[in-house]
């Protein structure tokens, strides 16, 4: 609960409850507005150049669209469709219409209510690496992820407040997959109260979500519907396609009132173009033909514009992160998102096979990217390396410090007369003196600084004597202490019951295949 | 010469060679603009009022000048002097004209024409980083820095085009302090033609310093005097004292034209108030102090504006760096240097005592606060260790990746029809399909992307069987490399020999001891 207002109040109240109440910070890690300039790496004129092209594009070369009701439903709004190619040609009027139907401001609702938070722009909210199919800490090595890895990560993305949203962590792959989102989303219910994340993998599995949440929620049908109470997050394959559990998950999620988070995952230079201009004019009409998908299914539903966009380094192909195209592709994405005026998520990321310096300099670059551009999700926050392929205990340690300090940034600071001090402070002191002493800083020591769960101030004498251990180590210790800890949210046990009847039955019943 | 844009052409032109000419980028890192938005982090009243009570502090409370010169050119000025307790009272009407008469565009001139460059709002220079009493690598360990680390750094600072000024790096310990500025200078003279450091430990080191660069420069007295061509960084003695050496920087600097980089070292909490507010409300009034006496010595005199500001760790007491009230304050500081409209430095650092994860992620977490505040002169934005103890090789290596992919961004991109691409990209390829080989690919690929010097994008099993090294072993082989291939600038044999014999001259009479 790091970062929890209350929380904080009480653990520094210590030594300064005798003197004046100490002034308190608002550190509400929860609900956060990104308080940072906003930066733009085109001009306007260009930004709409890209966004007319986009429109050609869906036009002109169209979308592959694999799935026969998603098909269906463009043909319905006037899209031209090539049956036998599966290709939809979208006119700019349809996509016009879904922009202007889709919401600028979306409410979140999560277990609970102090959980909630609104995705608008200027809004801001973290999420962990996400996706990954192995796990990796330096006690137990890197390996494909379990559900106990799976289990560990929530737990550790609802210690800290400053992830608002459940991320996909890992993939817990020794749990068979026609019941896997069944030990996800119980999971979901029994841990955590943060707003849930559920995989788009057929029609059935979904359904199944959709109704454990209803039930772990204590919401009839109409009130899961009236808002959106989890999400989804959907890649399109680039260049082009839209395969069949993503439509099909854009279709169900909006059909629900639930929320799609559309992200193509475009890498300049191999699935899109090799330029940031390119690749986020393909990304950006991508997205826009999956967010039509979802207006075309419920006019108003739910829906989170994004990209993910880096480059791949061209000597060998593999994907980079962090880099200074990845930054300026989150710059571009962010102005056509504002062309929209609609929310937006972005990634930061690593390439680093380890959680090292390579990992932490790209990963905060990236970030940088992100707050700057203003971002209204940031998914990939903490934790994730090898460019998705595996998420470290120990780096989603190190790079939540770094989260909660950009969240420290968002609560401002200010210099009235009494922070600027002249009487509390400047002219109490000496010159050559010292301001341990002083009335203001009396007043204030206990609360005025971040106080970091990880980075170590000690001299290199005392670190020494500790055992030189670098933050990698410590941030095993940090993520063990946090999981012997751990305390669940209170559940309401008739509905884990209730819970736990309905997973029972569908197990028994052969449980939901993912679909494709 | 990494950066160095004649270099990077040539070293991308291979395979395109045949093709069309590749677009050129340009990557010119010596003279960068700042393309960073500004952050404020308190409204314009709050910082007019910071700045008025600098004013008030200067003249109420004062100022401690350790040196009669100092006072008497204060006093002259019309300042109220106590001489018993060396107490200077500046009036405001005092400052208002320093502040007036210093120039707020300053060029820089190196030895050579292509390292000159101009130091005002806008611009964008990084030191690596600076003073440090020890050095540490991962072969030899940390120990009390040598002449032979004081090369070596040298070397590196050369190399990298993003340093565009010469740092004070580390103390050559086993060089005796009468004869170190000697050694120094004889090397910024013959591995380097960027803008050279002097220490200001009194008058007569500071007058040898300034008659090498001119011997080595063949400049006449007049030529030197009419431009800086090297630079004093001046720490005051927080809270509000000006010690001898300090000031006798100040007034030898400006009295020769020489620019003195001002900057007020205050730990909130420490030596400072423990506000953003309280801390860079003191920092300001002491780089006033400090400026107004370059003024009062040669009006117009080349002089950055400056500070130097982050917390200390109220439970220990120990200094703290790349935290959030670090990046408060640098905020603070760009609104108070534009409030004056004068070029200004501000710095990123590490507390860590290795260069590991925290040490990455502080000193970039400090670098976005100064890149967002605005600062002309990032100094310790590379190398920084133990707040400032100890200057690490393979960290200099990895914070220069960080510190070209940021030129790189100075740089920014375009998105014209080119870039976009609609013929040469998107219409190029079909659903599913890849972009490896589509014109616009074809084109750039030898020129699009920022090629790292550390940073590995091998996948897992390859970096593996490549034996697993973390960024900060790599780091190692490159700075290595660096050194082995080091190939100083051309330097003329017959100045370089007139500045071996003025220095085996003053050797022979004993050198200049430092002045305290």
């Amino acid at each position: 609960m790091i970062g929890q207002t209350s929380e904080r109040g009480r653990r520094r109240r210590g030594r300064s409850a005798e003197a004046a109440p100490a002034p308190s910070r608002d550190v509400n890690y929860r609900q956060l507005k990104n308080p940072f300039p906003l930066m733009e790496v085109f001009p306007a004129d260009q930004i709409a150049d890209m966004h007319e092209t986009a429109l050609r594009t869906l036009q002109e070369l169209g979308v592959k669209c694999l799935l026969p009701e998603a098909r269906r439903l463009f043909a319905k709004a006037g899209a031209r469709v090539d049956q036998d190619t599966e290709m939809v040609f979208i006119g700019r009027d349809i996509v016009e219409a879904a922009v202007a139907s889709a919401p600028k401001s979306i409410a979140c609702h999560a277990g609970a209510r102090h959980r909630d938070f609104t995705l608008e722009l200027g809004s801001l909210v973290f999420q962990p690496g996400a996706g990954a199919p192995n796990a990796t800490d330096l006690e137990r090595g890197r390996r494909p992820a379990s559900g106990q890895d799976y289990l560990e990560f929530l737990k550790l993305t609802h210690h800290f407040d400053v992830f608002q949203m459940i991320s996909p962590q890992v993939e817990p792959q020794n749990v068979p997959t026609h019941l896997r989102h069944y030990f996800t989303t119980q999971a979901q219910m029994e841990l955590t109260d943060k707003f849930p994340f559920f995989f788009s993998r057929g029609t059935p599995q979904v359904m199944d979500c959709f109704e454990m949440l209803s039930i772990a929620r204590g919401l009839s049908d109409d009130e899961f519907q009236a808002g959106a109470h989890c999400y989804t997050i959907i890649n399109t394959n680039s260049p082009r396609t839209l395969d069949i559990p993503m439509a099909q998950g854009l279709i169900d999620f909006a059909r629900n009132g639930q929320m799609s988070i559309i992200t193509p995952f475009t890498l300049m230079g191999a699935m899109a173009p090799i330029t940031v201009a390119g690749a986020i004019t393909l990304s950006h009409a991508e997205a826009l033909a999956a967010l039509t998908l979802t207006q075309l299914t419920k006019p108003g539903a739910p829906v989170c514009y994004g990209t993910f966009t880096s480059n791949v380094d061209m000597k060998s192909g593999a994907p980079a992160f962090g880099t200074p195209s990845h930054f300026q592709a989150s710059l571009a994405a962010g102005q056509l998102a504002r062309h929209l005026g609609l929310p937006w998520r972005s990634a930061a990321g690593s390439a680093s096979n380890i959680n090292d310096v390579q990992a932490a300099n790209e990963n905060q670059f990236g970030l940088w990217g992100c707050l700057m551009a203003g971002a209204t999700v940031i998914i990939h926050s903490a934790g994730w390396l090898e460019g998705g392929l595996t998420v470290s205990f120990e780096k989603m340690i190190c790079d939540a410090e770094v989260l909660n300090m950009v969240a420290e940034l968002c609560a401002g600071a200010q210099a009235g007369k009494a922070e600027i001090g002249f009487d509390t402070a400047l002219s109490e002191v000496e010159p050559s003196g010292h301001f341990f002493a002083s009335s203001q800083t009396m007043e204030r020591y206990n609360t005025e600084f971040y106080e970091p769960h990880l980075h170590d101030y000690a001299n290199f004498g005392t670190w020494t004597e500790r055992g030189s251990m670098d933050a990698n180590h410590r941030a095993t210790a940090v993520w063990k202490s946090i999981l012997s800890d751990f305390k669940a949210p209170s559940c309401d046990s008739d509905r884990m019951g209730a819970l736990h009847e309905f997973i029972a039955r569908r197990t028994a019943a052969g449980g939901a295949p993912p679909e494709s």
